[in-house]
């Protein structure tokens, strides 16, 4: 993946959305989508229509404000696009499946640049196609001054029986695929102005690559319960304890080598809490039969009798964040 | 259908978003949700799991912006969530399919208030479950000041093959099911503070309801190409025009029942322009065989050698709404 900081913030002189009626503007997105084999008809009638060869759809939806989920100073539209594909298509192999097709809205104050558009539209294109997943839809409405908004649907498929949250066991290994901690801490970077201190964790904040492969391998392996950590482990690993009703320990000693990785960059401090708490990571997080833990992955804690999550034996409430809450926890 | 004046604009006094967090949100509005028979896993998994008996899914998405799409003086939450099913539902009508489940994501000022966002859910759970469709997951964003976003995916299945907008053959009969220009008449009436003049189609613009079962039965009726009047009359008939590489000739003629509705509302001149070019009003445009046009559907137009769309043999250039344009006609 290559995330260059060349491409224009949104609100960047040149042409404006308003400069172009929707049917040129959709001329100048509509070639850079990826297709796909599971495309029966694609953009430009009134739906689109997709192949299901398993006879069921899985279907997620994840959106993006500017201002919230990202700034234009730290995250190109190309970063943008990337990060919309990676959000979406994690929920998809979450539950064990594979991403087929996104669709795509834009709410833009007219103000906005076609630039960054084009960008943005580069960067989901290529994400997409690099995942073999097609774009088939979308729409395009303004907003309000200032305002720039991106919702994402994705479409996928299954092999087998959907892995839930839902059916952790008692005894199960708690593991990972994945980095931890990446996007908070390549966050940290930037709020402190050092993102050369650790490009590469910069890099995943602005736009995470999880392997969406291993949500379908791990179903495979016997995963018991999975989700993609988007709001940090312990508040992610909280989900499945709930919805299982189990409790589930977690082990920073298994959590060292997550910890060291990122201590150079955000100090022993900073490096604990965005391993725990840092949310956006999108990396994998399932619960297994004892013993049936799949190569590639690591195992971070256990399932028990009980309820919430335990770090160290040490109940914690949790962390991560809310979107709608007036002080977000970091 | 009912549409009450009962509920609170968005920024009414109440709690806000910001006083609830994510969870506590979510357990208000799942409860509301319909589900279905075609609901395998639904909302508070990573994704939603849906049956597509056919093998094949339609999937579609449209986007609706405060202050661009309606106004809170105008509209209450639950006609903007009925409304966000009308326009979604009528896009699947529109390929001959039936409309499974949606997907609805909220892009939100934290100062929204909590009871404009539970009429939304309302309305958009009550014409769901009308319409038989279910509700089977979304996504909550906070949104600079002043923004209220909604973004909804629509799913459908087919029974046969889709209806696209390239099938019109010349000879062809041009036809409409449902009404024409009611919601473009009945937003003239709010913007000339006469609502009262004519309060079913004030109440049309605010939530529009056409008949989706239409849909399948003009495809199973032979319907060569179809689509929903989302941009007016004459700029949709363009699309299939285009499409299929025809003309289409429409006759104001066989209009004249449509435009002498309007009249009394609107003025002669206002009731043409409205059922020529009033757009979001989400009836059904089909193309069917000389002699093929179903029960319940009337002739507006033929399909004929050539390009564009004529209006009583003259070319038009179209009319309807443009969503980035600096200024949007009428």
């Amino acid at each position: 993946m290559t995330t260059t900081r060349t491409s224009r913030p949104a609100g960047d002189a040149g042409p404006t959305l308003a400069d172009l009626d929707e049917d040129q503007l959709l001329e100048r997105i509509f070639p850079a989508l990826p297709g796909g084999p599971a495309v029966l008809v694609g953009p430009g009638d009134d739906t689109a229509l997709l192949r299901a060869r398993s006879g069921a759809v899985l279907a997620t939806t994840d959106a993006m404000v500017r201002g919230r989920d990202w700034l234009d100073e730290w995250s190109t539209g190309e970063d943008v696009g990337r990060k919309l594909v990676a959000q979406n298509a994690a929920d998809i192999a979450a539950m064990g499946g594979r991403t087929t097709a996104l669709l795509v809205t834009l709410v833009a104050d007219p103000a906005t640049s076609v630039a960054w558009v084009s960008d943005m539209t580069t960067g989901l294109a290529a994400a997409a196609a690099e995942a073999g997943i097609a774009v088939v839809g979308g729409d395009l409405s303004s907003a309000p001054t200032g305002t720039l908004a991106l919702s994402v649907t994705a479409l996928g498929e299954l092999d087998g029986e959907p892995v839930l949250r839902s059916g952790a066991q008692v005894g199960d290994q708690v593991a990972v695929h994945g980095t931890l901690g990446w996007s908070a801490a390549g966050l940290l970077l930037l709020q402190r102005d050092s993102a050369t201190r650790a490009p590469d964790l910069v890099r995943y904040h602005r736009a995470p690559l999880p392997a969406y492969e291993e949500g379908p391998r791990a179903a495979a392996s016997g995963a018991t319960a999975m989700l993609d950590i988007s709001d940090g482990l312990v508040r992610d690993a909280g989900r499945i304890a709930k919805a299982s009703d189990v409790r589930i320990a977690l082990d920073t000693g298994l959590l060292a080598d997550d910890i060291g990785r990122l201590v150079p960059a955000v100090g022993a401090d900073g490096a604990r809490d965005c391993v725990l708490t840092g949310g956006e990571e999108h990396s994998l997080l399932a619960c297994f039969p004892r013993a049936g833990v799949p190569s590639g992955w690591r195992a971070v804690g256990v399932v028990q009798d009980g309820s919430g999550v335990t770090v160290d034996g040490t109940v914690t409430v949790g962390g991560g964040w809310d979107h709608f809450a007036r002080r977000a926890t970091p």
